[in-house]
């Protein structure tokens, strides 16, 4: 296997499909160069492949050859040379994953200048300012992204020599000043590596070449990894170009462009540019750049080419894309194009417009494979309520949503406060790759500088966070800002909407969030393409509950937790009642007038979900959680305010208190040892299955026993059940079912499913035992560390852990179906609601998830996808 | 299939081995009569099978029709009929299980008498005084074991006419006094169950053969197989047979026996007879017995006929047999025959001895298959030591090992006191089924009535439970006793030695347990069988215990825990230091001064086990284990003595407190937190291998990291050790294995066993978490219901649960295999020294196990079995 391609090597498959080994950028570049034959500046791809030889054995032997060989060719084609002193040919190189990541060494420019190049450069450019200035960024590229330089004294020298020089704008200075801060910076160069800048333009390659390689395993690359859920085995690729140049004078600029609006999905091209300027100033946002239409007036030919090219990139790739182009003296380049990020809004209206496009004609699976399950949740995000809050500044509405936070002004404080507890703004400049950590932990961004590509916005929206950047009356000073006389200390609460752009004062009230057509449009496709195949039930545990269940599409009750009807502070004593009952009859009192105020709760959500399953689980909870706590009574005793009842209550409390309460006495456990209490809950729930089929409704209820681990314990919770059917003479059919909440359930699922009507998985428990995590203990302390050291691929109580929790999930599946082929199985765990982890409920052939009401739109994308993934 | 065989029927199997289906008694009655033609009383046996419809179906269609036919030509056999009332046939009716079980209905005699068909029995014996009293004696059982009467009127009626005849034993009670004991009784069946005595004899038989039926299913025979493991889905077989009347007159007489001396395993037959009596006289010992060698006085011809028959029989069995026998009127008649039970030192000797025995011959693995692994506990049992005690009684040593406890009276009150932590002595008269709780609530047993082979001799030597019986001299009265002057009352502690029969006051000090000679023999033959197959270590945490595994016989250390070298006074100041410490230096500075003293521990462990694997696992438990209480800690405060370094250690305990510790941060956990701690007792354990291989020893050390759940985790710890040891220059092969303990390390085996070079199971740890049952939580608290309501098959954490816990050592004996094929795997469990887990182990491929150095021979003994059962 070769380990380059020239950009315009003609690939059996189309280039675009070749991302593993091209990465994502050089697969692009190649798409264009090779297919659609569009004006890319030329140069080569060195693969993942070489990447991940030179990971596990050091510099691929033959690579510098392939090198060589293909410079030449390049330098054939451009008719300039590297390093030669006539004519140098400049190359930039970058480095180009098959995943976009930030993180990762991203662009050397204008490599090939040297101090004996550069005149040449400049001779050949007749323009001295400019080929110290391209070599100043090469200088200042190369030391802080190949040699690890600190960024620091590149960018206070070109400070000093701006306010030296009185302007404003790099640009103006002039060719002494940037000849004097090339000096400068080789200088900064030694300084800082002990070593002198490479004269030699082939060592300069071969560095940065190396460079890419080992930024693949930096650690913001990995972390960033981790955050994504990339395998770290991919390596990167390489891409080498010719260099062109949007900054060599007022003919020449640069942009990025999308071809819909990323924010709104409105089927209009987008995007900024800057007249003599190189593709890093417009992503920085350093600059205030033009909008796109700008182009026409100072260009019409090229606004009109650029826009055509746009528009057969889209009908080639049948998509919107995001893409980077660069005018070099009236000539237009394309730099760049990739699959465009987009807001949820966006990625739905998009979505539902392609079917209908007639250069694209998505079909409605492909539509609804086109939006993340994740961004919907930007659909549902909130707003801000208008006329509630004081809006202190506007800026551009970067990424939807709103979000109430304190503000702080580093990434690390933001991580830092965020660890605390507290819902935190990040308030940049503009931010870089070097933030990530912060943007990461923070509820919401405000950057004072850049647009809507910028960094914030592009990775804000990626992570469907609220974002408003460039909001530039915000004044940072330090550890405050000021918008107009308004000052804002560290520690203020401050209000964004990344939906309008408003930045308000204090803590805004938020409205609920307002699904577009098109949300239904898309999810009414979804349903009809996974129906029959995975439903979507919602966890509820109230009629309120229920009732938003329904309204997300929720096809009944897969979890509704009786315990919480317990702990309502007119329960409790009821609760307790039972609990301290020294007789039978006392217990039975106990248990009775539960029954009565348990009926009611059952009545409104079975009238609520008429039609659709209940899913009832009875009592899950360790009894001590309805005692209260010993060290309180114990304060209480101090002062000599005990009640002889508090006293019985502390004696209960210190009786069932437990080690570890996580394995101790509760689900049917607590039931055998209250031989009462289930059979209780079945005549309450039955009761109102009574009523409801009196007043003309058709509950359809499930009876669930929690934490079940052999055959016989389900046997005698089930006669239980069937003993308090046959009391209440209901002759219909009831389905009694058990939870597989521990390991062993799990692996002796055949046995349980003898004598079960439904399994559900409980993966919340089961994940805790599999691994021997209490989510209140390692949780918070420990899965960061362990996650970030990769000892673990993810926190697996975020996404299902397929290889453990999963392997005894399919092992339970594929015993149960031996016994009863048709047994329906559902999961009720939080993992319910999580994409990858319905994709894998579904792969194990799971018949339906349950999740939060709020997450059951989510889910029935996901569900959908997953159905549409496995054919 | 026949539902009822005739005890001479000639089946294709010896019929000793169609216990299943005729149950222990009916296949030995079958091996006597049809195999060996001995005297048997003729009858039949109904087999379990029908038990088993019985069970499922109610009474098995075409039954009665057996029954009858059946009947027929027992009745031909013998020349008389059932219910004739000239010459009326009388049956014995007795349950018969597979394996011998008290709390079944056991036996009913003389049935076939009524009001007219004792008047036959009276004149075809000439006795009516026999007659009525074999009547009132049918009656009375009929009443209680088939009726369900209760025993007290009956045996109030027996005293108050013996009183009134002013006799001790029943037998000289005369005719009418028996005739009017017959209608009392007759009054009693009628007033305690609401209808008369059925006088049809037919009547009478399927009643009985129903009520041992039912048996099977009562309470206290359901708790009795729970207790032994006994499959409830086995069924008893009934027998019927013709009666022989050992009690006819003086030259009658019965009488049970053993082949040889079944406490010590002498080679001599030992037995109690009685005579004009029946069986039941014997085993109750409410009479004090003969030895069987007076039996040689009385009827000399008689006796040889029986030492003749015990003699072929054990022959034939190739065992010591246990029997009993009836002589009614000089013909004698063999009744039973069964393998007996025996002390451990008995079974040791008989299986040695039995090896050369010329009529016997067992092999080697023969003998090893005789001694149950439980056994040696008895051999090891403790004794009282001489002179330094008060003895103020001697009884039958009945079941060695010597016991110190608060006398109680009743089984009840055993139960209860036991329950509440109290060491118990249960002393009784003689004991009955209905004692079976108490006796096995209790540390050791008293009776003052009774032989060798009374009901409370047999039940403590089948527990290995010390038992002194028929200790004549205590006179129990109430709720104390006396002997001679001295009383004791419930409650005041007694010391008992089953070995020689002592009844000592107050608590004597135990001596250390001998083991005989048989004992190594029998182990070195055992130790020859399994060598190379599965290895015993022991769990040892320190030069004495490690001393005292090398005395039992282990091969090795198999686990040990260096915490409990944390937790000595003198370090757990330096351990609260490392968790203190607020700098990277106080922290390693903790750690050099933890590694120092490590240092000796390992050195002292090494020096013991010269030779042979050290398998030292890294630390373990939470850190808040090394942390004082924060309540004692809060109290301090209260107090106002609270020091700075108290307030710091609080802050400590507090941050490491866990809601779950079971499932918190500990094992590779802790080290991930605090990296430099595996590092450290890495580095002490080479130290004290470099100094024992400078003193000439040869040290093998193998490292464990305990809790390990991923690859990754693994592969961290493992570059721990292996930087540990090359910054010490350790150049040996040192083995580095982890722990499976968690049931993701079983589903995840593959991925660790290509990191690991060793495996151990912590099954105590995996059964917690495969179950979810916290052992402080549910094992005292909810575990004995649970196995008393049949939810669980035993206690998992006594014997290893093989379709939960053992599917997941299976599975991951299986993918660690798949991996690395010759991957040495083990257990350090409590399991390990378990013998039906360390079966399954066996089974499951394991290399070793590990148990407590006391358990040690048990584990060899059932390891070699494991052996010899998997060929």
């Amino acid at each position: 296997m070769p380990l380059i391609y020239a950009f315009d090597h003609r690939h059996r498959k189309p280039p675009m499909e070749l991302k593993d080994l091209l990465g994502g950028k050089g697969a692009n570049l190649a798409e264009m160069s090779s297919v659609l034959e569009l004006p890319v500046p030329p140069g080569f791809t060195i693969t993942t492949a070489a990447c991940v030889t030179y990971m596990d054995e050091g510099w691929p032997p033959g690579l510098d050859q392939e090198v060589e060989r293909h410079l030449a060719k390049l330098e054939k084609k451009m008719g300039s040379v590297l390093g030669d002193t006539e004519d140098p040919l400049l190359l930039s190189v970058r480095s180009g994953a098959k995943f976009s990541m930030p993180g990762m060494m991203d662009t050397v420019l204008n490599l090939g200048l040297n101090d004996r190049t550069v005149r040449a450069f400049a001779k050949a450019n007749d323009d001295e300012g400019f080929a110290y200035r391209s070599y100043a960024r090469l200088l200042s590229m190369y030391g802080r992204v190949v040699l690890g330089a600190s960024a620091e004294p590149f960018d206070e020298a070109l400070d000093e020599a701006r306010v030296a020089a009185g302007v404003d704008d790099e640009a103006a200075l002039g060719a002494d000043a940037w000849k004097a801060l090339c000096k400068q910076y080789k200088a900064t160069i030694r300084s800082a590596t002990g070593k002198p800048f490479p004269q030699d333009p082939h060592v300069q390659l071969r560095a940065a070449i190396e460079a890419v390689f080992r930024s693949w395993n930096g650690a913001r690359a990995i972390a960033y990894r981790e955050q994504e859920g990339i395998d770290h085995r991919l390596g990167t690729a390489v891409n080498v170009q010719a260099m062109v140049f949007g900054n060599r004078d007022d003919r020449s600029g640069t942009g990025v462009a999308f071809t819909r609006n990323a924010a709104t999905g409105e089927n209009v091209p987008y995007g900024d540019f800057l007249l003599n300027a190189q593709g890093e100033d417009v992503v920085a946002g350093v600059r205030i750049t033009k909008p796109l239409d700008a182009l026409a007036d100072d260009f019409p030919d090229l606004h009109a080419e650029l826009l055509g090219h746009m528009h057969e990139l889209e009908a080639h790739y049948r998509d919107m894309l995001d893409l980077e182009f660069t005018i070099d003296q009236g000539k237009l380049w394309m730099l760049q194009v990739r699959v465009g990020k987009r807001t949820g809004p966006a990625a739905l209206r998009m979505a539902v417009e392609m079917t209908t496009d007639r250069h694209i004609k998505l079909t409605r699976a492909e539509a609804v494979g086109r939006v993340k399950p994740d961004q919907l949740d930007q659909v549902l995000h909130p707003r801000l309520v208008d006329h509630d809050h004081t809006v202190v500044a506007k800026g551009l509405a970067a990424s939807p949503g709103a979000a109430v936070g304190v503000v702080v002004f580093s990434a690390d404080d933001a991580v830092e406060r965020a660890r605390s507890g507290d819902s935190v703004i990040l308030v940049r400049k503009e931010t870089n790759p070097d933030d990530v950590h912060g943007m990461l932990a923070a509820t919401g961004l405000l950057t004072t500088r850049g647009g809507l590509v910028s960094h914030a916005a592009v990775v804000a929206r990626g992570w469907g966070k609220p974002a408003v950047v460039g909001a530039d009356a915000v004044k940072i000073h330090g550890r405050s800002f000021t918008v107009g006389d308004v000052t804002v200390e560290e520690g203020d609460t401050i209000s964004i909407d990344g939906t309008s752009g408003e930045v308000a004062l204090g803590a805004a009230t938020l409205t609920a969030p307002e699904p577009s057509p098109e949300f239904d449009t898309l999810l009414s496709w979804a349903d009809a393409l996974r129906r029959g195949k995975l439903a979507v039930r919602a966890n509820a545990d109230n009629a309120e509950d229920a009732a938003n269940a329904l309204r997300f599409g929720a096809e009944g009750i897969g979890l509704c937790r009786t315990e919480h009807m317990f702990l309502r502070a007119d329960r409790l004593p009821i609760v307790q009642q039972m609990i301290l009952a020294d007789t039978d009859e006392d217990e039975a009192a106990a248990l009775d007038e539960l029954r009565r105020v348990q009926h009611q709760d059952f009545v409104e959500i079975l009238e609520v979900m008429d039609g659709l399953p209940v899913l009832v689980r009875l009592l899950d909870p360790p009894l001590h959680e309805f005692l209260p706590h010993v060290e309180d009574l114990d304060l209480k005793e101090a002062a000599g305010t005990l009640t002889d009842e508090e006293k019985r209550l502390r004696a209960a409390a210190e009786d069932w208190a437990e080690a570890n309460p996580m394995l101790g006495i509760r689900g049917v456990r607590l039931a055998v040892m209250k031989p009462g209490l289930y059979g209780m809950q079945v005549r309450a729930l039955l009761d109102a299955v009574r009523d409801r089929v009196q007043a003309g409704g058709k509950p359809i209820v499930e009876v669930m026993i929690p934490l079940t681990v052999s055959r016989e314990e389900m046997e005698l919770a089930r006669s239980w059940v069937i003993a308090a059917a046959e009391e209440l003479g209901v002759t219909s059919t009831l389905l009694i079912g058990t939870m597989i909440e521990t390991p062993r359930a799990a692996v002796v699922a055949d046995q349980l499913a003898r004598v079960s009507d439904f399994f559900s998985f409980g993966t919340n428990d089961l994940t805790q035992m599999t691994f021997g995590f209490s989510r209140d203990d390692v949780e918070a302390k420990m899965m960061p560390r362990y996650v970030q050291q990769g000892l673990l691929p993810g926190d697996p109580f975020a996404s299902i852990d397929t290889d453990g929790v999963g392997a005894l999930v399919r092992i339970a599946v594929e015993k149960a179906r031996a016994v009863k082929r048709r047994l329906p199985i559902g999961v009720c765990g939080e993992h319910g609601g999580d994409p990858d982890s319905i994709a894998f409920f579904r792969s194990a052939g799971l018949d339906y998830v349950s999740c939060s009401p709020f997450r059951v739109p989510v889910a029935r994308l996901a569900a959908a996808q997953a159905c549409i993934a496995d054919g």
